[in-house]
């Protein structure tokens, strides 16, 4: 499938982000249900790519349910942080006195701006990256992944990636593996190396021991929910990030279609971080690896102050507050 | 057993570290190549046991081998970063020539020191914590494991958790679980579980967002080399754990015995970094989580430059340069 997310035959065909790197699988959504399932399991995920799945919810729920409102809440509420998720549904909402037909057709044109937004973005990014190092093959960390699999296609902050590979400005990708789901070591390091971009997976605590190394150029991380001062929620661990980039020096750009942009949110003590399963850190592939009694912090995301971040970049170019 | 690591009949006795938290198992090493595997693989590990595990192996090799010189570099050189462990041949060397009874008793010293010594420096650690963080129930950040299980008994940087928990002290310890080998959600966690501290596990990316939200009072980590200019050597993710640090104004306190201490280092850009396997971060309990072909950054440790850090701390007090 070109497109993470799409709608086939009366359903949402999502691939199945649980089942990567190990095995490209489709899974065809028919139920509101069966979408929140998804969405809440992070089946699909990414901001972006959560804008998409809450508008074609809506066309799903406009096509199936007795109650299109109580659907559409359901799944704007799947998850608490991407500002996308809401929006998506909001913007399908719109439509829907006009029939289940012409919330599908403006779902189905979200996608394809969706698409179109990001390719903007971070080609804009591309240029800010090469003003702040300079135009020459670069070392760039990614976080978590904010690819083709965080985005209907394409991809927000690894759309960098593609526009420097495309001109030979890339000479290696450090991928942090993003504990617990570990989406840069399945996912980032998936499409990179499906792209052929030279890249190495490292535990997320080493990059700052690899920026004092002198191995990064530049950060490039996508966002969850931007604040109307530059505020930037993000993947756990993007804060850290921003902390040890700023110590050495070291750009930090973040990439996200305008979607992403909270205007009603003053700055970014205002989001809302959701807490995941313990069991995402007690166990792995179901073999315990704390006490069996042990709690956990496990904050999905944190917020990082826009005056650790180099520049926010949409598809209007340089986010300004 | 009462000890990580001790001597019986003929042979050293570990706590297999690889099997906790699931299972608590002993190994019993009758040669050096044992005694090397063990330590290679991290079956016996922490800066501190590792001393003792040097100066058993050379008690070992005094009694089984044909050539004790050989075999003394071979358990020395079994991982690079911490001093201890050839600090712990040499000194059992030394009495070669009195007989393989005049080693044993020498390594069995060592042992019985390191006990003491451990608890004196968390003494001395618990103290400044106090007077850095005021007299009060704290919020402690944790990361690896600096405990019993990395050294012969007590422990250092968790010895001062269980100083100020005998006195009611410890609110909480914020567990740092320590990819790849998440020592920290095995093994401090296991111990913090036994000894009924109240604790939590969490990402080592979420640190500096704990701290961004007021949770942690002060961080406590070991050391497995300390420069002579107070640089430390010690588990991939402590520097970006003290640069968070600094950026929030927590204190960030090491604590280790001074047979941690290399003063033949001038700074931390001489200390050896060990490179681990890269299966550490491509598969967890046999399951694949990156594409085949990965290549990994893996390094074992990282260095803390000593203005990062608020005290270093070993059984003579704050170590000065």
């Amino acid at each position: 499938m070109r497109r993470t997310i799409d709608w086939a035959d009366g359903s949402i065909v999502v691939i199945d982000q649980t089942a990567l790197p190990a095995e490209y699988r489709l899974l065809h959504l028919r139920t509101v249900g069966e979408l929140v399932d998804a969405i809440k399991r992070l089946a699909v995920r990414g901001a972006p790519a959560l804008g998409a799945a809450g508008a074609l919810g809506v066309a799903l729920a406009a096509r199936t349910s007795d109650d299109v409102h109580a659907d559409a809440e359901l799944i704007a509420t799947a998850r608490p942080t991407a500002v996308n998720l809401a929006w998506g549904v909001e913007r399908a909402m719109k439509k829907l006195r006009q029939g289940a037909d012409a919330v599908l057709d403006e779902a189905l044109a979200l996608l394809a701006e969706d698409e179109e937004l990001n390719k903007t973005a971070s080609k804009h990014a591309a240029g800010i990256v090469l003003e702040e190092c300079g135009t020459r093959p670069l070392r760039l960390l990614s976080h978590c992944n904010a690819g083709q699999l965080a985005t209907v296609g394409w991809g927000s902050a690894l759309g960098v990636v593609w526009h420097l590979h495309a001109r030979g400005l890339v000479e290696e990708v450090l991928v942090d593996e993003t504990r617990p789901l570990l989406q840069g070591a399945r996912l980032t390091a998936w499409e990179l190396a499906q792209a052929n971009v030279p890249y190495r997976v490292q535990p997320d605590s080493a990059a700052a021991a690899a920026m004092a190394r002198g191995m990064v150029d530049c950060v490039l991380v996508g966002a969850d929910r931007i604040a109307a001062n530059g505020d930037v929620a993000n993947k756990i661990g993007t804060y850290a990030l921003a902390i040890a980039a700023k110590h050495h020096g070291v750009p930090f750009v973040v990439v996200a279609p305008s979607s992403t942009v909270d205007s009603t949110l003053a700055d970014g003590a205002g989001v809302a971080i959701e807490e995941r399963d313990a069991r995402e850190l007690t166990a792995f592939a179901g073999v315990p690896i704390t006490p069996p009694d042990a709690t956990v912090f496990n904050p999905a995301f944190d917020v990082t102050p826009h005056d650790l971040i180099t520049a926010v970049v949409t598809e209007h170019g340089r986010f300004e507050p």
